[in-house]
């Protein structure tokens, strides 16, 4: 058996079945650099470090050992299956008959970073940058895909010193897609130890960015709380409807609301002019979602809505009375329907950005 | 400091870390099913198991007990990063103040479904099928842009007895979208073992999956070989041009080639008519790349293209025209511009297919 093993971004990520198989390897094969952070665990061991760029020749010699009969180890930093050694010994073992390989899965980047950035992944896209097997218009392909469709995206080998251009047309596709102020995660790893900054994509700098970078572009939703990149999935929290909401949906329920602007109100503009006031009381308050502008009161637990106007735009309520009727029937469907009537609200946050 | 700890899909996926810091906890809060698969570790310590569907209810006891001075973990399958306690942690967090949280990532259904299936992943999007907090709307929008694209797909929670209308949704849009021989890779998890079948997409059925299932979609390049879903990122084999070809391609550079169907050849239709000879010998040999019809005679390390007529198509030899002048320019060129000839080729395929 040839077994490809991800040694993970730092050493206690190692799974104990990596651990244990590089135990009783006898050769074992890979990068310089990989090689050099497990050196420890290699006495004793036939170890073989080939360079960059040597994949190929790496998992040629790892099949040469196999058929000698020796318990050979692939290492991959990572996970060997995303953008590792895996695909390229599977690629070679083509040429032969007879082999058996089995991959030891590990901590990926994208688990990594994700985790030292707090909880920004939802649904998301993992894209390579390096355009050096992959053609730059394939690249570009996924990246306006994957922002079109607001994927988080987690770009790996992001940039090299020779290798600017596709950082470049990568920047420039999320420019023109998503909001300026989208978050993006950078997680810089060197020798185990990694810095961690959260930009808006707007400030994003090419010289943030290098070969031991993984960035993360966070979508709608994602919001920073408390120096984390949080995408929220939409939990509902636990919440009573204030008594005033009662009495404006009782009347809005009972064909009594009022339809755009409330000028006559004592309290117009609460926010500020003009502002449409069909839902006065948010359908869907406390969202908890501070990405459209509301804030916790810490310890409180009071959800404020105070800096969120998305609630008063014309195309938000239009967006919501599409589909409201079918969630709100009664004034307790507020708190009954709340999970549904959140799902509505994610619909219309995301055709009203 | 709260800790959320993955705890991998098998035991011996958990990482180093994962393990110690489930050693120092005092309180280990999680899903019932999750803490009977780690009992062994938890001796001596509170252990507090709540149902599924509570997740917010984990979340808050777990700064319950943090706040009372204790080492709290909470447990998520996998990787708490990926549809895990992460993101509901940090929700509820944004309620507190002076909360610590640290993430410990872990090997996820999609490193670890990979793993199994051999190595298909590339550039891939992940995307939860479970329509109880997002709207599906969102769902399918999120589908059809990967799959457009040719992203790898890997769904997790596929299918519930109860909630089975995403997946429909889901199938009718591959089916649109990608070809009907698209591979697609099945994963079936219970209590640390697992089932791995490949299949078709046109051969899926929903009766093979439910929600231990991971399914990871191939993209255009993906193929099988020995029992492996294997999709190639590119990678260059040694290689020797034969003589024919160099013969071939000196008179093709001093324009003298053939153009269209060269029905005065003693061989044609080698493959079967009509067929373009523009390339008669292919400028990509080796590709090594059995998802166009071509496999490795196996131990005899020679690449046969017999199964494969895409060089012959007309607008296969329209799309290589466009950029091979660039990269062709003297015989020597096939084999010193390889990788930037496999690039083109990549693209054709794709606008080809």
């Amino acid at each position: 058996m040839i077994r490809i093993v991800g040694i993970g971004p730092r050493r206690e990520d190692m799974t104990i079945m990596a651990s244990q198989t590089l135990q009783e390897a006898d050769v074992v094969i890979g990068y310089g650099g990989y090689i050099r952070q497990i050196k420890d665990l290699l006495e004793g061991k036939k170890v073989i470090s080939l360079g960059m760029g040597q994949e190929v020749n790496r998992a040629e010699l790892a099949i040469d050992y196999y058929k000698k009969g020796c318990k050979v180890v692939l290492i991959s930093s990572g996970d060997p299956g995303i953008y590792g050694m895996a695909n390229v010994l599977h690629q070679v073992m083509g040429k032969y008959s007879g082999l058996e390989i089995e991959v030891i899965p590990g901590v990926s980047a994208v688990n990594y970073s994700a985790a030292l950035l707090g909880a920004p992944l939802h649904d998301f896209a993992v894209i390579s940058l390096s355009d050096l097997l992959t053609p730059l218009t394939e690249i570009k392909r996924k990246i306006r895909a994957a922002a079109e469709a607001d994927f988080i995206i987690a770009f790996y080998n992001p940039r090299s010193k020779r290798r600017t251009k596709p950082f470049k047309e990568a920047l420039k596709i999320l420019l023109e897609v998503r909001r300026p102020e989208t978050l993006v995660g950078i997680v810089k790893t060197r020798d185990d130890s990694s810095s961690v900054s959260i930009v808006s994509l707007n400030c994003l700098e090419e010289e943030d960015v290098d070969m031991n970078t993984t960035i993360i572009v966070g979508n709608t939703f994602t919001y920073m709380d408390d120096g984390k990149m949080i995408t929220p999935r939409g939990y509902v929290l636990q919440h009573s409807t204030h008594p005033l909401a009662c009495e404006f949906y009782d009347k809005y329920l009972a064909g009594e609301g009022v339809e755009g602007s409330n000028m006559a109100c004592e309290y117009y503009p609460c926010h500020s002019h003009p502002q449409n006031c069909t839902f006065c009381y948010c359908p869907f308050y406390p969202c908890g979602d501070p990405s459209t502008g509301g804030h916790w009161i810490k310890d409180k637990q009071v959800w404020s809505c105070e800096g969120c106007t998305w609630i008063h735009q014309d195309d938000t309520v239009e967006c919501i009375q599409t589909k409201l009727p079918k969630l709100l029937k009664k004034v307790e469907d507020l708190q009954d329907n709340k999970k549904e009537l959140l799902k509505l609200r994610r619909e219309c946050v995301f055709l009203t950005k």
